[in-house]
């Protein structure tokens, strides 16, 4: 009760959110708390495992979604459970579930029509495609940003980030020329140099950038991801691991971003000799599935200024922090840099694919960074609608609002249950804790699910809240409230 | 005069097409012929192309398109003039513009709530999804397999495929073991061996797989895809160049594909010395992007046999192929392999990317075949419209029909036109014919379009047709009439 009081009081002193009908109507519609009805997994979503597991290997399902009764912040599975969702598909829906906006989005038959008659959009975009660009995507792009490819997902939007350092990183080597040579032309048939480079891209140790094989190379959270697959010999760096909390340990978190930056420099010259000099450099502005790291402003910012001293593109992977999670529309808004990034790569709750850059990653070609679809229009149709309602509802402040409830409360749990929880960081509700072990921290989140909330995981030992940008205090507080029950039980 | 003669008599002597209701509703909505009020580009494209231009490289866009009034085989341009479309957005769109199938596919709400609740299908799929997959993907299955993963495009599809081969390479490396050791997890991480090994994916010269960057290391078709990106070093063998007619040239061609295949052998031998052994091997039924290769039914039995031989998974990608323009549902069975191919890619008129497997490609590790998304259900609410619309209709009937008149008119205007055209070639709709120069190439294609014909090109010197599944033998005829104009005009 002690807790819940306090929890009160931090609201109070919270600015009062103003919600437009619409968001009130998402929310009203919702149950008031979680609601099991059988055993987790229940028969049904075991029944639906062994018919889903006969077409492929399913064993990476959790749950069958009744999507027709998921509302608002709730998912409903396939036995008629009610669960507070806080991971929401992997960080990708915005909007939560059903959203009336969304659900009316296909209403006119111009919305329709441009989801149905998917273009090559490289070759014959429709006719409202740049006004469309310029007032979903544009409108959003991150500061000093004007330019921007649509792509299909986060791992080729990752891998197309790839080839724009490249192509870019190149021209500069021909010292601005943009033509290819005859011998280029020929030996890159064969995938050999000149025409095929030996370049590099750097990542970060507990990196997680996607998994088709270029992306793969950069990705370094988890062997299972990884096993098996052929890769570059690309150099991966250290990503800062800080101690918490934060204020009371500057001095030896500085240090660890020292000594991180030096492992940066140390690479790039280490690359430069071995003939494989550093295109680009990707980043996440919080490390994710790797087990939500996250670094200073400072250290980004240092970052930055390396790339610059070395030619070499700075990549902002935006992909699951994009798009309103933190607070801000972008992560690294936090970090103050003096120019824009050189590319933002997005996905997830941008519900479509692709990439921001700066006017010199803009390739001199046609048909450099190019393929079928080259994204979808639908998606931004829908798209349109999530940054209205982000905008009309002013979810940005509400994610501030529920994240300060969430976080104060998880600091809270973490005082009481020392030897359970620790390390509460994040920004917004994109938020994270650990357990001492990967087998407490596994046991709390089937405790959770057992009582009917929906959670995330990453890393060895972390446990990470990916709400909806819905999420409101009135949820952050029953969150606590069964995480509460769940540390009290262990 | 003659020639329209004898393409009427070439249809008389084909079984009459019978068309549902809705087939004949799109139809009667299109155009007569095409029909230009501009000069093409004209003015409103040339302004949308600064508007675009100034946001990302825009230098491949041909036409902006007014998707509202787009109808059946019908484009029609931001300048309202109307084009025959025998290119069809890369060939992506299996019923042309706004079939009303399409535009009721998304009427009921659980079809529209299936769209808009975008999931982590490999976490948490819809209780339908068991069902949907068999009832849509599995339904159209390549005879002999049962398994699919779906995924967002081809590039993503091709990827993957090569994952699930190297996987399955491993465990046969590791005599049927699925346990990694402690060095294989550890280095992985640095992507070293023994957990990264050394393996490669063999295609052949000409072919298209993909630009990401495993895919684009397998492309072969044109160094503009190519250039400037690293590649991993992968063998290319020699894919089959046909002299035509087929049925005059039989010894030269047979010994064409024994060239071919020795290649392929001399590749797997050479790599297997490398240290850099062949796990899978991708081969498109005909080559598209390349310029329309084919090859016979005997080459590609061979092919499958020598994989079989080696431990390497015969992979066809039926991205362009596959969903019936060659007028089977797969490309592949007009070659009668004993056994199914050990992997079958697709995406495009698919309008889903995904791969069908057999067994022993199906990992025994979760997470291995694995994104956020995993594909798209909502595409699945189309592409089960589009199935039910190919067997109502019979389109693959349609398409031999259709392209039987093609073909044949193609013939007639190759050997008036002798120094123009020559080579016609493919399946169904899915034919295509070489200029002598690239120049003249070029010349006949942007003839085609000032005429109203919307066409594509592939390769140094091919045009290629890609119509949708519902072309029929009218549009055959205005096809080849426009081409006899434009021909007759050089």
């Amino acid at each position: 009760m002690l807790r819940l009081n306090r929890l009160a009081l931090t609201r109070k002193l919270l600015p009062s959110i103003q919600c437009t009908t619409k968001y009130s109507t998402v929310v009203a519609q919702e149950p008031q708390r979680p609601n099991l009805k059988t055993e987790v997994p229940g028969p049904n979503t075991k029944r639906l495992f062994e018919q889903l597991n006969s077409i492929q290997q399913a064993g990476s399902v959790q749950l069958f979604a009744d999507y027709d009764k998921c509302t608002g912040n709730y998912f409903v599975d396939a036995d008629g459970n009610e669960f507070l969702d806080v991971f929401t598909q992997i960080s990708s829906l915005p909007l939560g579930y059903n959203h009336p906006e969304l659900l009316n989005a296909f209403d006119d038959p111009h919305s329709l029509k441009t989801l149905i008659n998917r273009p090559a959009l490289g070759v014959f975009p429709s006719v409202d495609w740049p006004q469309r660009l310029r007032n979903v995507l544009i409108s959003v792009a991150p500061h000093g940003m004007q330019s921007v490819f649509t792509m299909a997902c986060g791992s080729c939007s990752n891998e197309n980030a790839y080839k724009a350092a490249m192509f870019s990183y190149r021209v500069k080597e021909r010292g601005g020329s943009v033509d290819f040579t005859d011998q280029e032309m020929t030996s890159v048939m064969k995938n050999q140099p000149p025409g095929t480079p030996d370049l590099s891209i750097m990542s970060f140790e507990g990196a997680f950038h996607g998994r088709t094989f270029a992306a793969l190379t950069t990705t370094r959270s988890k062997p299972i991801h990884k096993l098996d697959c052929v890769a570059f010999d690309w150099p991966a760096a250290k990503f800062p691991r800080y101690k918490y909390p934060l204020d009371e340990n500057t001095r030896e978190n500085k240090n660890e971003d020292a000594k991180c930056l030096d492992s940066v420099r140390e690479h790039i010259e280490a690359y430069k000799k071995k003939g494989r000099p550093v295109a680009g450099l990707i980043v996440e502005p919080i490390q994710s599935e790797g087990g939500d790291y996250e670094a200073s402003p400072e250290f980004f910012r240092s970052l930055q200024k390396i790339c610059k001293q070395h030619n070499i593109a700075f990549i902002v992977d935006e992909v699951q922090t994009g798009a309103g999670p933190t607070g801000k529309m972008w992560c690294h808004e936090y970090f103050d840099f003096p120019h824009a990034p050189d590319i933002v790569t997005f996905s997830k709750k941008m519900l479509t694919g692709g990439f921001y850059f700066s006017p010199e990653y803009k390739s001199p070609h046609a048909y450099r960074i190019f393929n079928t679809w080259m994204g979808d229009p639908g998606k931004l149709v829908l798209l349109d609608k999530v940054i209205k309602v982000i905008k009309q509802d002013k979810l940005l402040d509400l994610v501030c609002k529920t994240g300060a409830v969430l976080k104060s409360g998880l600091h809270e749990l973490e005082k009481e249950f020392s030897t359970h929880i620790h390390s509460v960081r994040g920004r917004g509700t994109f938020l994270a804790y650990n357990s001492p072990t990967t087998e407490l921290r596994d046991k709390i989140f089937t405790n959770m699910r057992k009582k009917g909330v929906m959670g995330g995981v990453c890393g060895n030992n972390a446990i990470r809240l990916r709400p909806a940008l819905i999420f409101e205090p009135k949820h952050a507080e029953i969150y606590l409230d069964i995480l509460r029950k769940v540390l009290k039980e262990l």
